[in-house]
């Protein structure tokens, strides 16, 4: 970064498309512009670039390209999973999920819930992580769907996605996790998970924004969110974003090279910020548990002050109090609330993320600013 | 085009991105990567660039900015205006629509047919536009939504939109038109069309695939189509594509910068191929109204073959048989049916659509190849 721009840390609301990703989108931009579903050579080629992202998606995963669906982000990816395996088996009106989802996940379940489905929402423990068998207690014989998060978005807690998917899939409950913040950071396997639906999202991985996937499992009932013309064999009609998922694809293809060196290297830089932050902030506290959680997330609670205060006075630093989707709300975060935080403390929050593009400099300029602000505002 | 590329005749399928949309797209992709909810700098950029382009596609609309919703694309857009407008007003239950509809139009309105609803199609005269008697005579007390294409994408003809929407709003009934064919390329105003809903297509307007737009008049009852966060006022969740409607935004832009000279140029061009064909083709029909359609579209049917095989011997011109989006079937298009044309003549069609980048050069070339190719399969 620039030193005359903030220092970004907010990997974790978005991040920015790598030079190689948009070096790999520009051809399908500019030359490659054809429809993929047009028979002539301007569509196959589209076409081509097309399939090529889904097997690097597919890679990624540990899924199979037919097992991809490409849709505008995680957004619809989430909503597609819930409503359309709700709308496959309509004789099942239960859904299991969490407190701490994203509104992607909470929202289409609130809106089953108003059409007379139940939902039980399973709270956390005081680490952020959902107690595996609180969720086998809540499967029931009409349940459709468990969804519950890989990594949370706020604290980057890691759920226990495969201890969960392992009650269910013993019930016969079809499992979606929400991955939009984990894959990239952490390894994310769709067979070790057990999971039957999971959420992609592109630009938390350094593709672009309005691109992402639902990985459905062969053999999963599930309906079309969309209706229309047969793309994604029939399953989410619409022309196909091309250039944007090349570089979807291509993301993938280049988180999956380095993954756990990008894992260790996240790890070993967000440890050595947290160090330079609770040597300058006595009561610095860390939300989450301590290690099951990704490697770039760093969500603490500065002691005394309130997060947005604290980063208006550390114009510094680009960061965010919760996630990108609530900012401009003062109220406390309900993901930091569900571990039993008290409120007061709950507001001095601050969500700290890291990326590829961050330095040890960075880090050095955010701790400094931080750490005058806290104590401008003590004093 | 380049002579070693075949003719690119296929600008209803979709359209190159223009060189000034790439360019004002890039530094969305680069550097002002922010998310548009993020309070900082960053996402006050992408904010920005979002919020302009929503101004750019209101004015080519003659809407306000506030009337505009960011989509995946034109099949997003139909499916939550058709849908969205049933969900908010359950009571009534009956949609009237035409058979020429695009699958995003008709595939929604099926599935509400299988909820319950009744769905009123409407046929086309000889020259494929809806008559505008019938449509009123369809309207009921428990009409919810009128659905009716602005222009057909594979005929180019242009339906009696405005008329019709008066019938609908002198009986409170809400109109929602598919305009994806003919923004752009006509002038298209919700208020001269009398339209509650208008669904707009990047990639049919030289911006890029996957991101479009659903005008909805203020004051209209509509419920959201996908659940999540407060994007777009609540209206429509997920993390906007930014870098994508930036260029959607200069696309509207430079769209509107020279749209009548542009639409003489199309109709001037494509009257001269239509008699290089003519002089070459005898007994080449028109498909559809002679002047009420789009001036770039050219639906034509060849004699004695079909428009499968006249494309397969002509390589040197890419076109469609039908909409892109059917492309793959060999049966005959209903949309030419369903203008009373016998199936062996409608087999025979082959739709030639022009664009910004075609020359006087290509249509030479393309006339030349299609001649040859029809003369060959003839003997």
């Amino acid at each position: 970064m620039s030193p005359h721009e903030p220092v970004y840390l907010d990997y974790n609301a978005t991040t920015p498309v790598l030079p190689e990703v948009v070096d790999a989108m520009l051809p399908y931009l500019r030359e490659h512009f054809g429809n993929p579903s047009s028979g002539h050579v301007f569509g196959q080629r589209a076409h081509q670039g097309v399939e090529r992202a889904r097997e690097q998606v597919a890679r990624l995963l540990g899924a199979t390209p037919g097992e991809i669906i490409f849709t505008s982000g995680a957004t619809e990816a989430s909503n597609y999973a819930i409503r359309g395996v709700a709308e496959a088996t309509p004789e099942r009106t239960h859904v299991v999920t969490s407190v701490i989802e994203h509104p992607a996940t909470l929202a289409p379940c609130a809106w089953l819930e108003q059409r007379g489905y139940r939902v039980t929402r399973l709270g956390v423990d005081e680490s952020g992580r959902v107690r595996p068998e609180e969720a086998a207690a809540a499967l029931a014989e009409d349940t459709v769907l468990l969804t519950l998060m890989h990594a949370n978005n706020e604290t980057g807690v890691i759920q226990p996605v495969a201890e969960v998917a392992r009650h269910a899939k013993a019930r016969g409950i079809l499992v979606h996790t929400d991955a939009a913040q984990s894959l990239g950071k952490v390894r994310v396997n769709v067979d070790s998970l057990g999971v039957d639906l999971l959420t992609v999202a592109g630009h938390k991985l350094y593709a672009p924004k309005g691109v992402g996937a639902l990985y459905v499992r062969r053999g999963t009932r599930i309906a079309p969110f969309a209706r229309g013309a047969g793309h994604e064999h029939g399953r989410r009609p619409g022309t196909e974003n091309v250039a944007s998922l090349v570089g979807l694809g291509v993301a993938c293809e280049l988180a999956s090279r380095d993954l756990e060196a990008f894992e260790a290297r996240m790890n070993g830089m967000r440890e050595q910020f947290w160090g330079m932050l609770r040597e300058g902030i006595p009561g610095l506290a860390l939300n989450g548990h301590p290690t099951e959680r990704l490697p770039n997330t760093l969500s603490v609670r500065f002691p005394g002050v309130s997060g947005t205060a604290l980063l208006s006075a550390a114009p510094e630093v680009a960061a965010s109090t919760g996630s990108a989707c609530h900012d401009g709300l003062e109220s406390a975060s309900a993901v930091i609330l569900a571990m039993g935080v008290p409120v007061e403390d709950a507001l001095g929050t601050v969500r700290l993320t890291l990326g590829r593009t961050t330095t040890r400099e960075d880090l050095e300029r955010a701790a400094q600013a931080l750490i005058k602000a806290w104590s401008s505002l003590r004093t």
